[in-house]
């Protein structure tokens, strides 16, 4: 089967019609947030303000700049994992990420920052973006190499409206709290891109197997984007936390659920493989999911013991469901997950919701004192009455929400993405740049296609 | 033609005459600002602050951070791309980038930190260093791989001295607001590199011309610049801005603007090409060119759809550039502008000089508020009187003065440059590590080298 | 000899267990700080606090963050300059900072943060605890390659207890004061590493001679690490600072010592080299020794031409000893040291604790003000009759007790790792990550292992 990848008319059009439509979109609704606007001094005075520290500006921007790195080189990176999916791995994720920041600036705004016909526009209103493309990275986890830059346009664009409407239900209607998003970005990311892969199906995918491996140097340049997930991630669950001890909290249960997800992971790597080896699969995999799992809860009176058991299960799960539900997912359920993020994202993201709902229902004045527990769970107007057992079943219901809707949603995706004329890759040609990249023709990147016995390796 | 590249007496000579310098050039003039001296908390009352957060430090010290990275991580590897310059693109951008910080507080400590006769440094005076030296990294973009340790240490100090000259001009003299020097830093240190470059000017370099692509991993590396150069723009085009509202506004434009050029550049790299396929060259490059053209008008309420606008059309203007502008500009002009400085710095800075006049011309009250205004612009003391029209006057007249430095300066520097006994390499070396650098002799690198037939890559 | 170097028991057990331990441990003793307990907002109006601003984490957490990245980025990617180590570089040195803060969290926690029963932590805390462990991070520089990871957590065990007793000793007992930590980390650090490493001697070490070494891509990576210790250390130096201008004072004198070390390490590099060409290993390495040589002093004021004299003479002292005392301590002293430490670390500790020492020693109420020097030295209390030269007899002895236990401590930890049973490597198989990693089989890594003469490098 003769696939058509020529992408030179189907992704300029695309590119170009879409960044046109958020030109026109943003010069009818976005407007600069009103701790943004020249205006702001004069409005000052009213707010009481002492100083000009006191913008929002100095309390999130150092945070919203560890979670931009995150996006765009921690997940960047931590998909160079592959031989020769180098530049695809980096390079679309960057067009994704750059579209899908345009339209979630949009839709987020929509629905939580819309006064008067317009969007006003904030630093909050960009770590909410990056959260959003964030959800979109992960989805795309499952089925790098499988798909055409046209598909991950449409792809971003889908998912970003629906993560918006989840993240409206579960925020605003069923006020649920979910700061470093265990609940909306990764089980909704994870699980809409296992559905979409999963409708994606390729019967054949054995063909491109040789390049679905690692070299020496590309594990490296993953070890980059674990690195800067794992440092920045107490920033990504602190980011859009309250002002002052939420953030600070949110920041410590996370580092420390973390340090411990890295000791089961390696206790597991080397426990589950007969040789007892490490896998760097799973150092740059599962030592994440500590962070996943504590997306909820790390803004809450957690406890770091709390966040280091959450931290010790969850490098155990994640590393067990690498090596035993993977092969299990790809050949029961015709799963092909090509960065295992039902490991990383997917399970961490449940026990992350399920922590999340137990925390907030286990909550007291006494622990929280009664300001910090109104303060923590915005317990005031039309909430004032909600008691930490009713906040826990709504966080518990949100849970079922942000599943349910990546699973429709996923199938609706993926169903789209199999239209015929988009570009995708026929399936000996997975995992390879030179099908949508220039590669340059160097000697070294020839020799991983070299078959010829006189250079195989002496053995040392 | 043998060429004699022996650095052992020269450079460390210059290297160490020139700290020496520093030193006492230091001894003499640099002292703490007040913000860093002991004597701190004695003028606190008199500066009414209630709190130590007030100290400027806690206002730029994230963005000073961030710039840091983005001349050190994010210019050096940038250039890496180079298959067999990796050393030389860290290692002397390191080597320039240092020098240059240091000669960069006194000149520019002289012009604007001038107190009793001793500059003052505090948080500022460093990120205004780090500015000051991104120019010269640019320039160095132009020369790269053509010329010695010895020569890039005279440049910096020559174009450091003129940047200075430039900016006290412009800021001083001519009230020109360019918080993120599109002309100061970009069109004044593209123009200058250009013109260099062009006296340098080798016409048998096709010698090298195997040496002057990149292989499959040193793209990659190149991309770590790109990302941190793109994440972090927004840090540099408001790390110096006013406190408060400007600093965030100037943020929000940069990724604004940013975010838009990624996907004007995607779809012209895949228009551009017959195979449609995306080049990295573009990607790694032409994605930056939206933070260089907001560089002026950033922190003005240019809004968020006009940097959209500014991003669209700027991933075009360098795309094209690299496509055709090139090409012409070494054939017909002879000039060999290794990194494509033309397209993404000199092209976008003209642009962000002109945007910026633009909306400095355009500001109004309504938009601005009266207070504002008067903030926005400094229309303080002297310049109480001036309009937003007279501003964008004096805008534009900044652009042909940073043009005119440039290239007369590039002209005198060049020439100085073409002394014959810096040490620059032969033609057939450039591009080359080993001249300057003890390089590996590991068997991947000997395999660039390798024209042995029988090794030629399998075809898959 | 055969070694037994198989993991699968004694690694997954000790992570277990060990992990456990942190947890009761966690349960039992640590809580928040209040800066970051629920109860904050009702502590506040005490406090007199005017806005969240105030909050401890607004001051030290972008600091924080840095210094992270120094940590698991900076000291992992540094070490990855072997050629055929950097899963074990970048893997290791993650396994043993992430337990290591875990336990520095506690045992700092006893000795500084105690209270009714209970450890508070807060973002200070996080930051002394990856300094403890940067401290660990070192002593693995002089080990690299030569053991297994079950010593690693051994010694980052003890390595860490006895860290946090000499650190006591020294600020609480001793009264000194060490922000950058130029003896409680990198004094104490590098000796006590190198006293490992002595006792850990290898006679026949020559046996994996050929894997000691770097190739092209192995010595980018490292300037990764390079770079970002370099550009942080002004972070790393100001983190634990007085708030305000202690902190402003540090990152400016680490700033300026740091730029004068790259230009005489260059210099030196290139000079005590026949062929005058600079060496990968020195720009590295002795560039960041700077860095080092302030950590003391950096908060007092040495003055940006103090800091730039010191960063001159530590450039040289530090590139010197790599060329001729780090043979000499191999060949002499038995003293095996990967990365170097000895010229990195332990000569600009000691350095940096005599600058200590002698600044302290000359301060004076003209230059810091009479609130500035009170404030500065901690001067109340017990302290209030001290002065200066006190102060700087003081700082002197902290800088022998920091040597007495590293060379005690070393000598005691060395010996429990030449305990049988810890699974090191044999000699022909250090510097080889395919120990204790699975290793992709890629025809890359191959290569370097290949002798066949058809397949050496044409000579370009």
């Amino acid at each position: 089967m003769v696939k058509n990848t020529y992408m030179r008319w189907r992704l300029p059009l695309i590119c170009l019609l879409w960044e046109i439509a958020m030109i026109i979109l943003f010069g009818v609704f976005v407007r600069f947030d009103p701790e943004a606007d020249a205006h702001w001094k004069e409005e000052w005075h009213q707010k009481n303000f002492t100083s000009d520290i006191e913008n929002d500006f100095y309390f999130r921007y150092p945070s919203f700049q560890d979670v931009h790195v995150m996006i765009f080189v921690g997940f960047g990176f931590l998909m160079t994992f592959l031989q020769r999916y180098g530049f695809g791995a980096v390079g679309f994720n960057f067009l994704l990420a750059a579209f899908g920041i345009q339209w979630a600036l949009l839709m987020q705004g929509w629905f939580h920052s819309f006064e008067n016909g317009k969007i006003l526009i904030g630093v909050e209103n960009l770590i909410n973006a990056d959260f959003c493309v964030g959800s979109v990275c992960i989805a795309f986890g499952a089925i790098l190499g499988k798909t055409s830059p046209v598909q991950l346009l449409i792809l971003t664009l889908f998912q970003v409206t629906l993560f918006a409407v989840n993240e409206y239900i579960l925020i605003s209607l069923l006020h649920v709290k979910d700061a470093g998003g265990s609940m909306t970005i990764h089980t909704f990311g994870a699980y809409f891109g296992l559905t979409v892969t999963r409708i994606l199906y390729r019967p054949n995918l054995e063909q491109s197997k040789d390049k679905q491996g690692s070299v020496y140097h590309s594990d490296l340049f993953a070890m980059i984007g674990t690195l800067y997930l794992w440092m920045y991630w107490p920033s990504f669950n602190s980011a859009v936390s309250n002002h002052g001890d939420a953030q600070h909290r949110a920041a410590i249960n996370t580092y420390c659920s973390l340090a411990s997800c890295v000791l089961t992971t390696v206790a597991f790597s080397s426990l589950l493989q007969k040789k007892g080896k490490l896998d760097m699969v799973h150092i740059q995999n599962a030592t994440l999911a500590g962070g996943v799992a504590v997306g909820t809860s790390a803004e809450m009176m957690l406890t770091p013991y709390g966040s280091l058991i959450v931290g010790f299960l969850c490098g155990i799960v994640s590393t067990a469901g690498f090596v035993y539900l993977m092969p299990f997912l790809e050949s029961k359920l015709k799963i092909q997950d090509t960065c295992g993020i039902h490991n990383l994202h997917a399970m961490p993201g449940l026990i992350g919701g399920i922590v999340g709902a137990v925390t907030a229902a286990a909550a007291t004045e006494e622990v929280y004192g009664k300001e910090g527990l109104i303060s923590a769970f915005d317990f005031t107007g039309d909430y004032k009455d909600w008691t930490p057992t009713v906040q826990g079943g709504f966080q518990a219901a949100g849970i079922f929400v942000s599943l349910a809707m990546a699973l429709a949603g996923g199938a609706i995706v993926g169903a789209i993405l199999k239209l015929p004329f988009l570009g995708d890759p026929a399936d000996e040609n997975c995992f390879e740049d030179d099908v949508y990249w220039e590669v340059p023709e160097d000697e070294e990147s020839g020799l991983y296609h070299m078959h010829d016995p006189t250079l195989k390796p002496v053995t040392s």
